[in-house]
């Protein structure tokens, strides 16, 4: 995956909240302090520390509450967030304290600095508050904005054509004829780019047909920055996509069958600097090698520091599951809460054709190339595509 | 929390593609079987599985290869996807045949059934196959494509309005005067709202006036479902928002204070039937408030038949963590990948002023109740608010 060419996204300001969920596409600095000021924690009394030495609930210290700067044995009062008064160091909570008119009594002892938020404590000036390549969160706007920043510059959303191909699909919407079925890899695959926040170019669905193929190629290769394509692959034969990949440009197919299952005859493809991901018609497969290829591929384009994993579980695996030696077998689950365990159910299937699979399922588990299966009770690593269900 | 009105959401048809992330509103039922025929599951020979009995690569079976319907010691070339020939029964994987001319040796014997994808295998006819209350993701959009079906009906998104009070608050963009802070919680929450899926109503900052805050929460009743303020709340004093509450209708604040750290201050009113959440002005307080309250009712607004819970994950906390007893505290902490274990490093702070305590920190780990605090190296359940970073 490394050695496939991508070129760096481009960036552009927009405003903070049409920032959410977009990736940082620079360091954003501090210009000053934040906070900008030594503030109280929590709602009380700013106070010297010093005063309060000894102080206890049978030994209370009696200060003075001041209006502003205080002094030895005064206080002022304070509520979270407010700026600590001119030589005050610590705030004392105000559950531990008794107001009687002008006068608190103070019941613990406190330590300098305690309860109070340092200036500079978030971040300090000329310091770096939220890292370039990180996809913002909310916490990361409200971050940006407590400096005072009303936008961010983020990446550009890589643009992603996809492509469906083979005879016996047929559009939604439409007749099927005997032996055809919906076309649903083109919704799926689309729907996996937008989740990860990529632009979508519909090419449609092709004929298997090499010259209608490859024309499809090239619309994609000048309108997106990458393309997938879902059927018209295979190991050995019936390849009509990478051969089209190969015909309309080089180097064309770069790698062609992975050992994976399902999801074998996964090729891809460089044509014109920009990657082609050929995946299975098989919803399952396609899914599989979405996840494998296409997900490192869409996060490196959208300028992310690091590959977005899918949430990972730890969960026992209720029975044993079948791998293949010498492949990666992604072996669909359901994890469920069963009291203070996390329990994983393989979801049985004859093949990668059926799609409830993945509905029934929440997540994979891969068996290792060098192992033939899990053994039941096994504890494994599930990722997670769907939620959890809390019983 | 389940004894606060929410009316059912509405609902309407939209577009597959425009479904993508919004809660399904009716059970999708299958009109007829899917697949709606026997399919193979593998590219290869349709045949006849008592036809193989004892087959190996030492003693192949031989079979003639035929176009169409198949007969005695017959097979017909299938791909995957492709539907059984009529007298088929099973599906021998290419990579277990060898073909010479128009005939093929079989190596391995096949029970009826194997590598077939039954007619009905993903949903019956009349079966449901996607239930209400789900939130539609890529799969769900596909096994809905799958039975012809072109929209889906779901319900509409709830109506939020935020709103944020405080005398120090500047709005980003302005020239913050001494003593003032930046209001961040109005876009964190609003952001935290549009992840969840809700649309959004911006109340902007009123200023800690009960007048000014009554005027806005009517504004809030009038064009939103629900009502979140941020500020003007503390245990006892400066009530601001929960006075304006129940000023403006009935029943007015139902809860006042809940035992959690940081977020004691939250309060939850209902006027007109409507709720208003009143979280804390801090940061992380408004955070974890809206975690334990917000996200919920919100994941009831939308129709989800569950709360969409963050990912959790357990891992190993590095040193120990303070709690109160009597309250569940809300430990922020930075889940990292150490070799094959997950740590849960604290990410200390004074308070609950400092939001980049939830940048730094990509989880929560709560110290319960009837607990002081958690002992360094146990291993804690950590709710995810961001990625692990992978090493």
């Amino acid at each position: 995956m490394k050695a496939i060419p991508t070129k760096k996204p481009e960036a552009n300001k927009v405003a903070l909240p049409s920032a959410l969920g977009r990736v940082l596409a620079e360091n954003v600095v501090a210009d000053e302090d934040l906070p900008r000021f030594d503030k109280s924690a929590v709602d009380g009394y700013a106070v010297r520390a010093k005063d309060t030495v000894g102080a206890s609930q049978f030994k209370p210290k009696i200060l003075k509450i001041v209006r502003d700067r205080i002094d030895r044995n005064q206080a002022t009062q304070v509520w979270t967030g407010n700026p600590i008064s001119e030589g005050a160091d610590a705030v004392v909570m105000l559950e531990n304290t008794k107001r009687t008119g002008e006068e608190i009594e103070v019941w613990v002892p406190l330590t300098p600095g305690e309860n109070v938020s340092k200036k500079g404590e978030d971040v300090q000036k000329g310091k770096t508050a939220v890292e370039t390549g990180v996809r913002l969160k909310p916490q990361h706007l409200a971050f940006i904005a407590a400096l005072g920043k009303t936008e961010a510059k983020v990446f550009e959303r890589p643009r992603i054509a996809v492509l469906a191909t083979g005879n016996e699909l047929v559009e939604i919407g439409y007749e099927p004829q005997p032996g055809q079925i919906f076309d649903t890899n083109r919704l799926m695959i689309s729907s996996l780019c937008m989740e990860l926040g990529a632009e979508l170019l519909d090419l449609g669905i092709a004929k298997d047909d090499l010259a209608e193929i490859a024309g499809k190629l090239k619309e994609g290769l000048r309108k997106a920055d990458v393309i997938i394509t879902t059927g018209g692959t295979s190991v050995g034969v019936a390849d009509l996509v990478p051969e089209a990949a190969n015909k309309v440009g080089k180097p064309g197919v770069v790698v062609h069958g992975v050992a994976m299952r399902p999801g074998m005859p996964t090729a891809l493809a460089v044509v014109d600097g920009k990657p082609v991901l050929i995946l299975s018609g098989n919803p399952v497969a396609a899914f599989v090698g979405f996840e494998a290829f296409g997900r490192p591929l869409i996060c490196r384009l959208l300028g992310l520091k690091q590959t977005e994993p899918r949430p990972t579980v730890k969960a026992k695996i209720t029975r044993k599951a079948t791998g293949a030696l010498g492949r990666k077998t992604f072996v669909r689950v359901r994890v469920f809460e069963d009291r203070d365990d996390l329990l994983a159910e393989p979801v049985s299937s004859k093949g990668s054709g059926i799609i409830s699979t993945m509905t029934r399922g929440n997540g994979f588990v891969v068996v290792p190339e060098n192992r033939e299966g899990l053994a039941e009770g096994e504890i494994v690593s599930v990722s997670l595509f769907d939620g959890v269900e809390v019983t």
